[in-house]
């Protein structure tokens, strides 16, 4: 699983680099977590080629953190979601996140803000819901668009 | 800053990732936070070449996430020290590492735990000690090592 550079490197970061250490995989799983799960839409928000596209999303299938779930039968046609280890990505999503709008500010504000699903509060950069106190799981956050978002620019994010 | 692949991405995790998504970068930052700071034992650790090195290197420089240091006159030497933009990349790292133990686990345990410098206490995945209960910001984060570590494989954490 992990190629010959990292063979010496005991070290849970290495090994999750070797999976999620490229920055397409990383996006992909952020647009597929913001319900953009068809191949075109998924392209075409990321601005490359459908052969780089495939290679990453047979890559993140195989890592377990997409599935692939058919919604057409004829034509047969699939959508890509994230099962809970790409879930669970959500932290090193939103602490990027939290560190881009920190040292690279849109003039407008963060493009996206996290809450938290059970009762809508903000998250700290602690992932602890800011009205009802709870510490958030990943299953439980949910991103929306924020006063810095240009919505021509970023997959719709489900209401 | 950004490159024409993320023109139209308005997303501060793109725009992080156009800084570190890039392994060799994260790894850089983990073992400068870890006390690696001179250029030939950081190689060592990473097993690159120098020239794969400086380039990173200087590109960490560049985006103000390190800073050079000169520890010695004649010769004229440096060493490679974080920022408090590069100190702020610790939650990622963090949560990075922990998707890593849960996911790729080593059989003794985690290579690395995180604890809180000002009391000692294990730090929880919000980023909490277990201990005093202090929400710990980076600047207050010890890295130690853990029950999976091998110490011949990664830089020496200072005590």
């Amino acid at each position: 699983m992990l190629d010959r550079d990292y063979e010496n490197q005991v070290c849970s970061i290495a090994r999750s680099l070797e999976v999620v250490g490229e920055r397409w995989s990383l996006l992909i799983v952020r647009n597929v977590g913001l319900g953009l799960n068809r191949f075109e839409p998924l392209r075409e928000n990321l601005g490359i080629t459908r052969s780089v596209l495939t290679t990453r999303l047979n890559t993140l299938i195989e890592y377990g953190i997409l599935e692939k779930r058919q919604y057409s039968e004829r034509p047969p046609r699939f959508e890509y979601h994230l099962t809970a280890k790409g879930r669970d990505l959500a932290p090193v999503l939103l602490q990027l996140m939290w560190w881009g709008d920190r040292y690279y500010p849109e003039e407008n504000g963060a493009p996206s803000i996290a809450t938290h699903g059970g009762c809508g509060g903000l998250l700290d950069h602690h992932l602890i819901c800011e009205k009802c106190g709870e510490k958030v799981e990943p299953s439980d956050i949910k991103v929306k668009p924020g006063p810095g978002r240009k919505t021509e620019d970023l997959p719709k994010i489900p209401a």
